[in-house]
Formats: structure tokens, sequence, C-alpha cells
């Protein structure tokens, strides 16, 4: 059985409010249809006020001011940020026992701090170095001369070519592959000469990384993946990009080479940016665009290439009028030409 | 050397019939320009049609009433069906000897059907429960906790996190990753909160999914595709996502957190979905669209916002002929400017 | 310390022309940002022409005829080529040491060419061959029947099914997935069968595949990567796709079934390819375009649909200004008016 919280406790712990009845004994967090009487629901997103307004949850967190009757409820001013608290609470993280497996294969000269955890099959190489309570998946591959900081957690498969450097309370999800070969070949006479790849990775502090991912090294000198950024599964990251700190780049995005993020970009599903840009801080590129110029600081765009959001908005509103504009071209013809006639029959 | 089939056996065998001779001897499929005399080809797509009309088979499978002058045919009403059960006559699946590797790491308490097979490097964690005839790749890695039903078979190097549940009769291609974390973050003053992501996966009955996919555990609750769908590879399929049952999801599609996708949905290649959507059963989206609003039942879309599909071919071809709109709105200026000044005059 | 080259010296290597101190020691190749005094850079891309201009580089590699006051200069006909050449001279490819690790399985029947590496918890399936020099990852997987022809490497975690073909100085990264099932089902009553896929994947001589990549086995016969070939990351080549010799496939870029691409295509990042077509030789495609139908030889095209490149560019002009010609219509439409007003008052 896990344990139960009352409502005015919870809302005491994330600096809340409850309006209706503190008392309640609330047991677990659960979604608005899948929540009962002695669970804490959320409304984070408008999209899911219907939803909200059946819920048979006994509670639900709300932002400041929101109205819903039927359940109490935990008002917060953040309730996003709250609900991840709230869910660390009632999900805790049990750390997973320490130890190298007999089943791993670790260089010698390895280096690993305290508590360290490698799980089966994984191959750490000459001269890494592991911080304290780093976690090796299984089946994991860190080539020669890696360096995973102090708290990171590889999950199962990962692979980090040589060199490649991790700080510290990274994540990285499984089948990520970090460190491969950059994409770069001088073409002559139709034939493509490999052009050597010998720079390497930097992940800094408080990276995560999502499943299959990759992360290719620079030509010469770094890929580095900037602080505290978030980036999603399937995401292609080419050689010599830098980005963050706190970026965060969605499924399936993807940065040819060499260009340059600020900080805090955010890049939507499936979006790109073209090789050797430069991106300014806090920009926000929309889901499915190519970005292919420069981008000032704060710019928001949008669609192939990206151009402003608002400005690709009103456009992609008229695409779909385009027939309409061309009937409406055919009519002032029309009327051109019997004004034409007319005049003509004057003469 | 391979079984040989009469013409008309084969033609017994899947309900159809034969123009030209019966007798013929097949001993194998091959393509309309790979064929001999000895084996079978097909016509299962217009496109190929010139293809046939030069093809060396000895005969060909066609649909109903299709004519080609040369090999016999073999006619059925549904040859693409038809197909792949020549197909698995021809190349019958060996089933391969079950029995847990010595290479494997199987914890304890792990329960096992019968006629299970673990390829070498598997890792089985605490409490996963496996049907019977469930086979397991080499290198794959199952966190604690999970379930595959009976006749699942997972390829070389799936990673299933913990907790993820795989029904009966599913394929799981290698470089799967199923169950990965969802990606939530609550963001404040520029950083990024990890929100935890404590529900699951869970793939229902019939389920086959491409190689290198990744399919993300709920935030709370269950990321769950449905029974009979089919997912291509490098699929993104994000947290709290339903689809099925039978989808079709092309490669390189992405669907974004918490979408829902009713029955036997088709996403076509490099497709995405929004997050949060409702599509409705039956919906069709084009190759590289983008669906960013809900979608009633039977919609078939096209486009970025992706939109009704003969409207978006309509715009489309106005598109291509943006400069020649221009160009007739700048002879329509000059025209009225002419009647303009002409009027002018004659005040 | 790092070997010392005079930059005369590295001049006669590759054929170029000193402008500037000829005997200038230089220990390595840096970026134009990053070099000192002891480094050569390069300008081999005019969008660092300003960086050049403030680089502390002892001397640059520039392309003929290239001014940049300060350094010396090592002028050559082919920078990026040569670039290629010196970044091998300062960056020797270490050979890995051949051995079959202990750790590795590999079936009895398995043929070795000479000093063969194969790392641990690698599995070799029955009937593989593997030709001189050939290099297995760590974890790596080869199904029955596999060949790697001699020279070729596989990075860590590369899985290859059952029939698998690699020619001679292939490099295939980690994460690769050759020869999964091609996405093929037959359809009937909403229930999508699984077609067989018997066929096989063959990657010629010369072929480099980036992390994560998938290409799936054909139906029938082979999907083929051409020789000299070269794919970036994460990108999907579907059953009986046949491309290159030479083809150029960035990061996230998809073929679907049975296409065939030409020799030398380049298809730019996240770029797609419709199933079926026949695209000529030297066809260029820009990012993250789609091409949904057949193309000649030489085509150069974009969007999605991709249509000739310049087309496209004068169209996707226009659609940014889609709001001001609205506006030119409704201008026309009121002097049109005005006209028509006039000369109902002239009745």
């Amino acid at each position: 059985m896990s344990t139960a919280y009352r409502l005015d406790d919870l809302a005491q712990r994330v600096g809340g409010r409850v309006r209706g009845n503190g008392e309640r004994s609330i047991r677990g967090i659960a979604t608005l249809d899948e929540a009962g009487q002695e669970e804490l629901s959320f409304l984070t997103n408008p999209r899911y006020r219907s939803a909200a307004g059946r819920t048979r949850a006994g509670a639900v967190l709300v932002g400041a001011g929101t109205e819903l009757s039927g359940p109490d409820l935990l008002e917060v001013d953040e309730p996003y940020r709250v609900l991840a608290r709230l869910l660390e609470l009632f999900h805790p993280t049990v750390p997973r026992a320490p130890g190298v497996s007999p089943d791993a294969r670790v260089a010698d000269d390895v280096r690993l701090g305290s508590d360290v955890r490698v799980e089966p099959f994984a191959v750490i190489g000459s001269g890494c170095e592991l911080g304290d309570r780093v976690s090796v998946g299984a089946g994991s591959v860190l080539g020669e001369g890696c360096s995973l900081g102090s708290d990171t957690e590889l999950r199962p498969r990962v692979v980090l070519y040589p060199g490649t450097r991790v700080g510290r309370r990274c994540l990285v999800h499984a089948g990520v592959v970090l460190g491969g070969d950059g994409f770069g070949f001088a073409t002559t006479d139709g034939r493509h000469l490999k052009v050597p790849q010998v720079g390497c990775v930097v992940v800094e502090d408080d990276v995560e990384i999502g499943a299959n991912s990759a992360v290719d090294r620079a030509m010469l000198g770094e890929t580095r993946l900037g602080e505290g950024s978030k980036i999603d599964d399937l995401v292609m990251i080419a050689h010599g990009v830098r980005i963050g700190p706190r970026a965060l780049l969605a499924a399936q995005s993807g940065i040819a080479g060499s260009a340059r993020l600020g900080a805090r970009a955010t890049l939507a599903g499936q979006t790109g940016v073209a090789g050797h840009l430069e991106l300014g801080d806090g920009v926000t590129v929309a889901a499915k665009s190519a970005v292919l110029g420069d981008l000032a600081d704060g710019a928001f765009v949008c669609g192939v290439p990206a151009i402003d959001h608002r400005r690709w908005r009103r456009s992609q509103a008229l695409f779909k009028k385009l027939p309409e504009l061309r009937r409406d071209l055919r009519v002032l013809r029309e009327r051109i030409a019997a004004i034409e006639r007319r005049l003509a029959g004057e003469d």
C-alpha cells in the first residue's frame, strides 16, 4: 500500500492552497480519466477542461484562479512544476545497487568513482573516467578515453565513441550514439573522399538525451551540448554543432554541421536547421520547419524556409485560399474586359 | 533443390484460376525482372505493367481481369494477399531452436513459458514474464517487470524499459526502444525541471515495430499501441499516445505527447501529429504532412498544417503557378491604369 | 608532442603553394577560432571569411586566389580535399589490434580472414564470412550467412540480419540495422497480413553508413546500396530500394520501397523519396523536400512535392508575399468598381 498524504499536507509541501476539504487522504496521482477518490489529478493544459469536468478524482491540482466544481482543488502558481514535485513524492526514485557486473568488461586503467554501477555486457575502454554514482546500462560501449561526470546515468545500449566527455547529472537513454563520425566528404570527379573526423563530443552538465538519438563528433574541436539542454528521441546533431545552454530539441529534429544555437533554443518536432548557421538566444522553431538562414535573438519562426511565424501564418492562411484568389482574379479580368469592350464601343 | 509445385496446385491452394498451362512447374517466386521459366512472378502494382510485358517468368500472379500475353497467368482476387501466402509457402519460417543461452543473464525469478529462446548477451530483469515460444534476440535488455506474450519475438538489441508489456505474436525489430522516458519538463526561469515519467508502454497483440523506432512511456498511465498495428523503422511515439487498433505508421513518422489516433489510422512516411490531438477512425495522413488539429473519422489530409487532401492539392497546384498569378495581376493593373487614363482624358 | 612539419614541406606533399614563410613550423590543424601560431587553419567555406580575418593561426589553407592578410597561406586548388589529406597526416589512423575476443560468440563454421578483430559480446552466426582485416565492434550481431568484405569495419552494436552482404572497405557506424523486414502488409477487411520479406540487403564497396540508420531487406531480391555511397545518421532505406553508386544521403532522409536512385544522387537532410520512383543520375534534392514523381538525370528539385528548384524558389518568394498579393487584388477590385460606377453614371 502506498503512503497516503492529507491534501493540506501536500499543499504545504508545494506552497499551494486547498479549496475544499484539506483533510482528504491522497494515495497517488492519476490522469483525469483514471483518477479515483483517493487520488489527485491535475489540470495543467486547458485542452483537458472538459475531461476535468467529469473526473472522479478526489482532488485536482490547478493553476491559480481555475474554476472547477466537484473535486477539491489544490491551487498553485505553477501547476506543471508542482506536478513534477508531487510525482517524485509519490514515485521516489529507488537508487539501484552499485557494483560492477562480473559480466562487464572494464579496462584495467579505468578510473571509477565511488558507488559506480556497471551492468552486464557493458564494455568500458582504456583510459575512461567515471565519476561517483555513475551508472552504465547493460550492453553500453565506451570507447577509449571517455569521461562521465558524477551522477550521470547511461541507460542500456548507449555507445560513446572514443574521447566523448559527458558532464554531471546527465541522463542518456537507450540506443543513443555519441561521437560517431561527422558526415564530411570531399568530392572530386564524383568520388567522395572521407574527411577524417578527429574532434569530439562534449555534453555539459544536466543534459538529457532521448532514445536512439545521434550526436556526431566534430571534424576538429568539439560538438557541444550546452548545460541543461534536453533532447528528445531520434534527434540528429551533426559535427561541430553547438547548442545551449538549456536548449529543448523535440523528437526527430536535426541540426546540420557547424550550426550554433544560442541559449534556450526550442526546436519543435521534426524541425531542421541548416549547416553553418548562427541562431540567437531564445529562438523558437515551429514543428516541421526548416531554418535556412541566421536568426536573431528571440526569433519565432515557421515554415520551409522558416520565416517569422506571424507572417508565415498569414501566408499559410492564404495558401489555403489560393483557389479563391485565382477565381477573384478571373472575375476581375472579366469585369475589365467588359469595361474595355464598352469603351471600345464608344469609339 | 527447393520443392516444386504445379501451377494449378498453387491455384487451388489460394483459390485462384490458371489462364494457360496449369501443369507448369513452379520452384520459386521472383521479381518480374529476375524471374525465369520455373518461377512465378507477380503484377500487384500497375507501375510495373511494362516490366511485366518483358518478363521471362514462366507464370505471373495477377488480379482478376488483368491482360498479359506471354507467361501463364495465376489470376486471383487479391493478388498482394495471395503473394504473401505464396511467399510463406516457398519460404517457410524455420522455427529457431528454443533454449536459454548460457551467455544470457536471466534473473532468478523470471517466469519462462515453454520453448522460450533467449540468445547470448540478453539481459532479463527481475519479475519479467515470457510466454510460450517467446524469442529474445542477442543483446536485448528487458528491465524489471516486463512481460512478453506467447509467440512474440524480439530481434537483437531491443531494449524494454522496466514495466513494459508486450502482447502475443508481436515482432519487435532490432534497435527498438520501448518505454524510454517521455519528454516532459517544467520550465521556470529558463531551467527545465524533469517531470518524472512513471507510466508505462503497453503493446497489444499482433503488433510489429520496425528497426530503431522509439516508444516513450507515459508520464502517468499508458502509452498504448493497439492490436494489429504495424509500425515502420525510425518512428517516434511520445508519452501517453494511443494508437490503433490496426494503425499503419510508415517510416520516420512521429506522434507527439498524448495524441490519440482512432482505429486503422494510416500515417505515411515522415509525417507528424502534434500533441494532445484526437484523430478519428480511418484517418489517412499523406507523406511529409503535419497534423496540427483534431481530425474527424475518415479524414484524408495533406500539408503543413494538414488540410483536406483535395483542397491541398488544388492550392499546391496554384502554389506552383504563383509567378503566373502575379504576372496576371500586373497585366490587369496595367489594363486598369489604361482605362483610368482614358477616362481621365475624357474629363 | 606531435610531429612538426614545415609549411613548405606540407605544400609539397599536397601540391600547393606557400604565400608567406615556408619555413613556419606546423604541429597541428585547428579551426579558425582555435588555431595558434604553430597550427594550420583552413578557409574552405566563404561563410567563415570574417573569422579568417581575426584568426591567430600561423598559417591558413586556402583556395587559389584567396586574399587574406596576416597568416601565411597554403594555397591549393581543392582546399577541402587537401584538408582531408592533412587531417590524415596529423591524425593517422591507428590500426586496432586484431584478435577475436574470448567474450565474443563466433559460430564454429564462420570463415575468418587474416587479422580479423571481433570485440567483446559480438555474436557471429553460422555460415558468416569475414574478409581480411575486418573489424566487428562490441555487441554487434551478425545473423546467419552474412559476409563482410576485407577492411570493412562495423562499429559497436551494429545488427546485420541473416544473409546481409557488405562489401570491402565499408564503415558501418554504431546502432545501424541492416536487413530488417521491409514494411509490407496486405490489408483485407482492415487487418494487415504480413508479407514475408525474403530478400536481402547488399552493400557494395566503400560505403559508409551513419549511426542508427536502418536499411530494410527486400521482399524478394535485393535492397542495394551502390559502390562509394555515403549515408548519414538516422537515414531510412526501405525494402527493394537501389541507390548509387556514390549517392550522398544526408541525415534523417528516407527512401520508400522499391525506389531507384541513379548514380551520384544527393539527398539533403530530412528529405524523402516516395515508393516505386525512378530518379536519374546526378539528381539533387534540397533539404526537407519530398520527391513524389520520377526525376530525369541532373534534376535539382525542392519542395513538397518537389519541383524544379528555381521554380520552387520563385513560388516560395511569392508565398511570403501572399498577403501583399491579396491586398493588390483588393485595390484593383476597388479601382474597377470605381470605374464601373462612373460608367454607370454616364448612362
